[in-house]
């Protein structure tokens, strides 16, 4: 089983770091493409950075369709792209907030998200109550951590995800935390032990919905909303998306 | 890994189709215990059925503890017992109907379920609701046939279950049918193949749920309202249930 | 009239206290059967509780059905087993928690609830969300007290009530109170003249919804999906339940 | 215990009606005083109308202010007024659409509302919502006919509203029917009767309902925002509305 | 174009400043007619003077109908009266609650609203979950200044104001402050000064509304709920109401 | 005052088209500037199309913000990119799609909405609850037709989009009808006077409301999460989006 594991994000220490997470965690049979878009943003911190980064997300389905891939996984917590994704494939295409959410529900009645900065918290409400996980949050929390000081080990970014969690173990009435960034796939195992409650992690649990679609023979529904896009002329620097 | 496939109902054939579907979807290193209570309803087709099948499913789990289970599944639609039997174990307990609505949302936008009986729609309209998914549920469709006749091959049930199918996928602006009965854990295959929608049953969905938490080292969150039980006395023929 | 009091606990002095205050507040044609279950927890404080307690509570109803009772009242805040009751009698059964919800709203826009231990907010949560009262409630609060420290007086529970709920009073911009606990029913005076606002206690709440219920000539829907539970084969020690 | 029943409109043979159907559910010690507005429309069919019933109404609880009044129901299906009726008084004040949606869900868990005219099916989905009732109610159907048809007895209104009811019975799923309108009130019988379903009618409901709380010592709550209006100047012909 | 800004309660001074206000947003080719009813409380802080100013809106509809009215505006936070105006005329009628819900989510994703009287708050929860916008608002604050401060200019009501903004700003998560009474008008300008956030004032906003639904030749949809009222009798004081 | 309307398309017979309906209804001072994107999909029919064009949107802001523009309009039914759009600037954004449910509901309390293909149904689904409108909208409903055949004067396109508006109008208890599609701005007047019905329209909508806003001194919020975005580095051929 081949799962792509697409960094939304330019930064290849990043997809390095997703991807050897992944790779942990993979079943044996499984292999793990790890791999991210040339063009785009360095980090995605911002509704903007989505938008632009959704391009990229999209042309890795793309490479990945060529390369008969068996699933997608989108590394971005606020899951970009996500249903523009399932149209190009019959795979499962699986995004790493909606798979901390599924997971998290297993295990707890009620969680708390504590992602990098408080701007994107948004983008967390909303894919909360579009998936249906609004009243199973009681907050999303902020370390007020940039993206990529999480791929500097010389930040303070750890001691201040861990102090945050505290806080939500202290405060909020939870029975887990849900980490709010691909980035912080490599330090979960850090925040459990610091934090003395199930951490769900996003990229993790998506590799292991992914397999474990694949193994029930599921893939993204072409019946309805998700079918393939009909094909259409695509004009200027996109035109190679033209279809006939 | 073992898991322990529950079969909230007394019937053995039953528990045996479980078992069988359970273990086809199970990966090589995951061992099956399919089982049910000794005591209880042959089927469950109610909220009194379901509750007196709480009992069974909850005495299942210490029986589960006993030697040393990684995961179990709650095998009817309603997953009766499902918060009660979460609090008896640090596994993670999961079951069907949950399994099921959480795989069909990460493939299909909106789904329908197929249940057995219209009088058990109710109950798949609760989970819906406490779980989330309500939105993503366009329509409960009951194929009226009891839940044992689904044991009986002789029966028309097979047929019926298909043209309910159909007509969910001809009325409901839908993605994906969930299949709304644990015994009807045999027929997804067929169901797929006349339907030609994807199908998603929970017991299997389940399996591979209860493998990827295993996986990922996540069980039940023993931080707040799902922690162990308060040790207590119980009176009567429950005595034994009663802790120091 | 005839109403059963159904205490799902095991505690026969809970059951005298709880029988004396229907007692108190029932009209003079009502007669009150104060009873509990001879085999369960001694009190609920779980999910499991709640589960175990199921049991007893359906055989009360039972009992209740052999002498021709009116209405039947499920004396423990979570409402445990309320529609499985339902299915077995024609007449009205009614859980504490949905009655004192129910009041709460007709004297004030919202309400707090203030409960015995916090692991048990999220059952109120859960039923506040079925009802459709999730948004008249501000907070479910914990005076932290295990239920049978209400039987003895000589611990400080009382207190701690009270403080909780001026707790609420002073922070939860809230017009009543409702008291999360059915050994609460003989504590509501005080309550109320210490905390100075409207206390809602669910048992007296439940006592006059039975008897209104009846003189309307309302009980139980047996169209649809409360009608008695289809008979069939129980086993083991459930054997007894079986029908023909 | 004396409770004021208030028919928002000014015609008398209603407010006759409904006082009758007042007194014959009434306890022993009740004394059902049934009045209406002198001023304001002769039946309510629109939110204009329920705009200027409301004053009626108000001043239909001052004048029960005046002679120590237990409890106050307003026999309008839209509950007109209500939550400025609950300011002028201590007492409770119960709407007749709350108390047939209160009691409709203690006896079904789902129900559908037949009111007069399909124009004022609006204010039932208001109030559905707003009271936190909107899940239970599958539909609001509409006999179409006017509101004064009802006080007719040679129109066909009784065959209409029945019809509507099968209908409902036959197509929504449900285990009760509530009237929508308080000029149903002596019809509840029959219609009961043809149509084999509870049938839930408010003014009765909320009799027992005024009779509860007036007995559990509950009135609306004078803490936070039911709290008696800050006294003020009325100008022009209001005047007499002014406090000091 | 002729807009009736209809202030509902009898201030007359809160009249010309709400006209003053109106007059200044409003585009060249609008005329501003700002009255308020004769009869009535002079300042709304409780549904009760609420319910009584509804009929001094109506007149006022009535009398703007009399003089070829293009659209109105309902100038108190409540939006007292509404859907009845809305059923009296084909104009488009505008609430200014309603107003500055709808321009302040076209500007920030979360807001809070700073109104007068903490007992009035529930009056915005209620609009707010009415017309859609209970996720949008992220708290609902009071200044606890009484509504006739605001025309002293003597009293700190602008500095509290002012205060409670900033606290707004400071703890609610927001990206604007909507304000919460009629009232304020004058006041938009300097609390957007001082406490640096877009500020939505409702008549103003309802004034661009107003005039934007005229432009678009939208009026009040006379197809179903809103259609005139069923001409009737009306009895007593209200008599003149009658229709034929 | 300068209006951008951007079509998100790259069919510049739609845009020429919306541009006229703009300048139509623009106020006298107002200039409209229509523009599409040079690269992207020739119709947005799908989450891919919508995503790729969201790109082009966000390049016309960027265009737009070097001329001094006032408010910006994103002329497609889905409002792809619109939170992005937003964070690139100080002057208001509005999509069509909610410049519509927000007219809408200020004219009929349901309305229905009719849009070109099926497969589009779920963004309109997405968009109405995450703005809040999800129960204003009793039914998204498709006339199926591509939306370049709204170009193409031949086509049956008109009858159908009526057909289904009539059906709207019949079957769903509606006041109004929304109009799905930027690419029938110009049709709007003929299907009015089919249906019978107000017909709201988003880019003339949206032009008013954006005429509004800029009146009003309202702009997007840049405090909290539509702040600009953070400055990056933007890799490949996005590189020209790096900020300092």
């Amino acid at each position: 089983m081949k799962i792509r594991v697409i960094n939304p994000n330019t930064t290849s220490s990043m997809t390095e770091k997703i991807g050897d997470a992944a790779r942990r965690i993979a079943a044996p049979g499984t292999e793990i493409v790890a791999s991210n878009p040339s063009s785009g943003p360095v980090s995605i911190e911002s509704h903007f950075d989505e938008a632009i980064s959704a391009v990229g997300v999209l042309e890795e389905i793309r490479a990945g369709e060529q390369e008969r891939t068996d699933a997608y996984i989108l590394a971005c917590f606020g899951d970009p792209g996500l249903l523009a994704a399932r149209e190009l494939t019959r795979a499962p295409v699986i995004g790493i907030a909606e798979a901390a959410f599924h997971m998290a529900t297993l295990i707890a009645t009620r969680f708390s998200i504590v992602t990098t900065l408080a701007r994107t918290g948004i983008i967390a409400e909303h894919l909360l109550q579009t998936y249906g996980f609004a009243h199973h949050c009681r907050r999303v929390r902020a370390a007020e951590i940039p993206v990529l000081d999480l791929e500097d080990s010389g930040t303070r970014a750890l001691d201040r995800i861990i102090d945050e969690c505290l806080r939500a173990k202290a405060e909020d009435n939870i029975g887990a935390i849900v980490l709010g960034c691909g980035g912080m796939a490599d330090l979960t195992g850090e925040i459990r032990d610091a934090v003395g409650l199930p951490v769900v992690e996003g990229v993790t649990a998506a590799v292991k919905l992914a397999e474990s679609l694949v193994s029930l023979g599921l893939g993204t529904s072409k019946h309805g909303d998700l079918d393939f896009p009909r094909p259409k002329t695509f004009r200027g620097r996109f035109d190679y998306l033209s279809g006939d």
